[in-house]
């Protein structure tokens, strides 16, 4: 039997092979963008930038989520350039000529327009970006078709329900800016056999051989690892004042599942609360981590709510994450670089490969 | 009629676009470099940094504008790096070797090469620039064989004599550095259509709605707005202590011309001072624009002058443009921008588009 | 006869025909990286970086200079990030998994692999780059099959014996950043034509004219210049405290001694001190240069002992080449250099730029 290898450099150290992934990965898929929270009510808005690629993502009078390329249809002229904010009256309008839009994208004004031979107000709607959600998550897709999200999700759709991910809000959101390619953040975070070796914190809450994996699939890597016993959660004391989900089993009160959902979520589910990683790619070495801790509204209601217990825990493992992310991708881009081989116990990065290269059966 | 329509975004967002039109529009043009003024004496010199070709303008004994590459023809060495200066005794000196040049170019010494075999100094004067005037503006042509500066610009050769440009002096300069294409900053001098929604302190002074354009031509795009009424000129309180321009009719106290001369000089003439933005392409995506306010020695010299109330107005004015600017850019850089509709009130933006593509009748 | 020329442009400025010079002269040939010293003892290591290359220089147990491509054969890690150290208990181990590997490269502990199909350590030790030691200069070698280092120096080998160079230890070292390609630093050492156009200072010392230079080869280029009557050796007041090297004749103790050993190396023999320029090419615009200043340990061990008299002269020369050269770099880069002519006291320039494009008979 043949050893794994890890694959060619590339995968990693290439901008041009960077931009195909790109295009197939992201802009040929759902991406995970944020939480439904963030555009409550109507005419909320949020803007994503996806590799320089702006888009306005609102909520309409209807309550869907609706997202639009980040720009007017006159002169092309960017509309927004506020992280978040609400569009008064339900009018998104350019800042040069005035022209104005609905919240379902639909021109409404252009001054001076109707004078001008051959307009009309109907060939020119803001460009959309199909939007959607799943429990909680909101999700873009720059496909001129793309598939249903609950088609690219199917594996996952159902898989979470105890844990009531629509339910939970934002405690706390970090991000860090690594110089290493996305897919090895995602090794990292897909096998434990280096947690003894750098991280001594993490291995006194759960010990790294307690790790089970799902066989990969195209759409999702993951599996669960157990606590250690006398521990509560991933925290930095490991026990923690929140009550627990409490709609999980027993078995799940004790474990902490790992999931990476193809391409950008990494989502780590913890008795009481709920991590995520989401991956922004900025060059083939350069990736932008946003890292969220999400609880139950009851437990952030309480007086001694703090989210700190889990961030700072948490901190700690990421930041020893991302120092060999990044030694991994300084060592990959080098011409001494050659595929080197899997252990037997990093079964889902060789699954990672596969997806990447395509020979995954679907 | 079809509705004329924006260009691709290739004209804005490529670099390899950006480098054929800049060897077609500056380096194959006379692009406009500065003022007379600035070499006043013989022996006095600017360096002129297009697109990091560096230029030594200077002015020779018989009082000829000349230009040279910055560089020896002895090792290539860049003759001078202070922006502005005077070459005592008309030599021009390479800082390495000492090789020696006069005004005109020719290579008066260097030290050891008449001990070279197959060498003569005559071979190897400066490598001149073409470099002329007019109306006290200097240009310069980097062509093998240029045109004569009176032919590339025999539309306005004449146009604005009332003027006597020749006779004004520099009272304030002002250099903007924008994230925008070079022709965005064009287009967005060429039409008004903006105005109202942009400039809240230019609309009180002059209505955009008195706009006149002359039909559009591959040497100038230009026209005229009319003050309002009690407005003498465009400065912060719409009046001026100014005498105005002794020469100008009725009518042209009455108005400001604004017109874009092919490629670089947006010459803004106003009843009272001349203002000019000369623009620097720096990448498809970077412009530097430098802003110049001239006035007329009389007016300098009495003891209550000020350039500040005309720069201040339009440096507001400028950054509201600016800003605009910016965003076209970067909405026209996206996968969702498609070229859109111009007004009716667009239509010198639609010749300039025609000019760039070559499709404007010569 | 015809005067010989300078090179074209691309030579200087283009990216591409830089990664092609470096492939040929650096990555395909034996490069100056330091010195013996900076690994005195087995499991001292220094870290090299050429063009992003990194590589651990480490001494095994035998005393043998050892050199491997700084990354983990495992996943690609970069093994080492600190500059220099040493490895404890002669192991080197990667920060991820805690691969570890021998002062010779062997594997010799992997946690996991044991239970691998198909794997043995012995396919995977570190990636060997050739290590080399002359006179105690350290050399590397990134060839798959290297030539002998003594046949790259054989012109050399010998040569420079009565300075006993692999006595001397550092007294001082500083880095100079330089805008300028690689070889025109070169071309500056290789001529004296502008010293008494730029170097005030040196001229006293030493006259140009003095230089008595061999005729160009393949492996090295150089000569040297007299010492002026009454100067003992360069520093700022021309005399030195430091006993003269004991081995030299009496006209080596006259002499300065200048050489350029392909590609990366300048030697200046003093006689009471060695000066090294190793050069680290960045981009074909971009060159690092480390200046060290070496003496012999009973010089170093007297109390009144400094090099700041060599060192504070030499910095003054080197800044004012270092000028020139990034002016010739600019000038070179512009689209109006063309060859010029070199005089016949430039005839190591010309010899070099043979050596550049392979015209040098062998």
């Amino acid at each position: 039997m043949r050893t794994p290898m890890t694959l060619p450099a590339t995968y990693y150290a290439d901008a041009d092979h960077f931009r195909r992934e790109m295009e197939r990965f992201f802009f040929g898929a759902w991406v995970h963008v944020g939480r439904e929270e963030q555009i409550a009510k109507p005419g909320d808005y949020l803007l994503v930038d996806l590799l320089g690629e702006s888009v306005i993502v609102t909520r309409n009078e209807a309550g869907k989520p609706r997202a639009f390329y980040n720009l007017c249809r006159h002169r092309g002229t960017r509309l927004c350039d506020k992280a978040t904010g609400h569009f008064k009256g339900g009018k998104i309008t350019c800042p040069y000529h005035a022209w104005t839009y609905g919240l379902d994208g639909a021109l409404l004004g252009a001054a001076h327009m109707d004078e001008t031979p051959g307009f009309s107000k109907d060939k020119f709607p803001l460009r959309a970006v199909a939007a959607d959600t799943w429990d909680g998550h909101l999700f873009l897709n720059f496909s001129e078709k793309p598939v249903a999200l609950r088609e690219q999700l199917a594996g996952v759709w159902e898989k979470f329900r105890p844990w009531r991910m629509e339910e939970l809000k934002l405690g706390k959101r970090v991000t860090y800016e690594l110089k290493a390619n996305w897919k090895l953040i995602i090794q990292n975070y897909s096998e434990c056999l280096h947690c003894p070796v750098i991280h001594p914190t993490l291995k006194k809450l759960s010990h790294y051989m307690t790790g089970d994996n799902e066989a990969p699939r195209n759409d999702y890597l993951g599996g669960h690892m157990t606590l250690n016993e006398g521990v509560a959660s991933m925290t930095v004391s490991g026990a923690t004042k929140r009550p627990l989900f409490r709609h999980l089993s027993d078995d799940e009160k004790r474990r902490v599942y790992y999931y990476w959902l193809n391409p950008n979520l990494l989502l780590s589910l913890h008795p009481d609360y709920m991590m995520t990683h989401t991956l922004w790619p900025k060059a083939h070495d350069r990736t932008d981590v946003v890292c969220e801790f999400h609880f139950h509204p009851e437990a952030m209601a309480r007086e001694d709510f703090t989210a700190d217990d889990a961030f700072e825990f948490w901190d700690q493992v990421n930041r020893e994450d991302w120092h060999v992310s990044e030694l991994s991708q300084l060592g990959i881009a080098s011409r001494g670089y050659t595929p080197g081989p899997y252990s037997h116990r990093e079964s889902l990065l060789h699954g990672l490969d596969l997806v990447v290269t395509g020979e995954l059966p679907a």
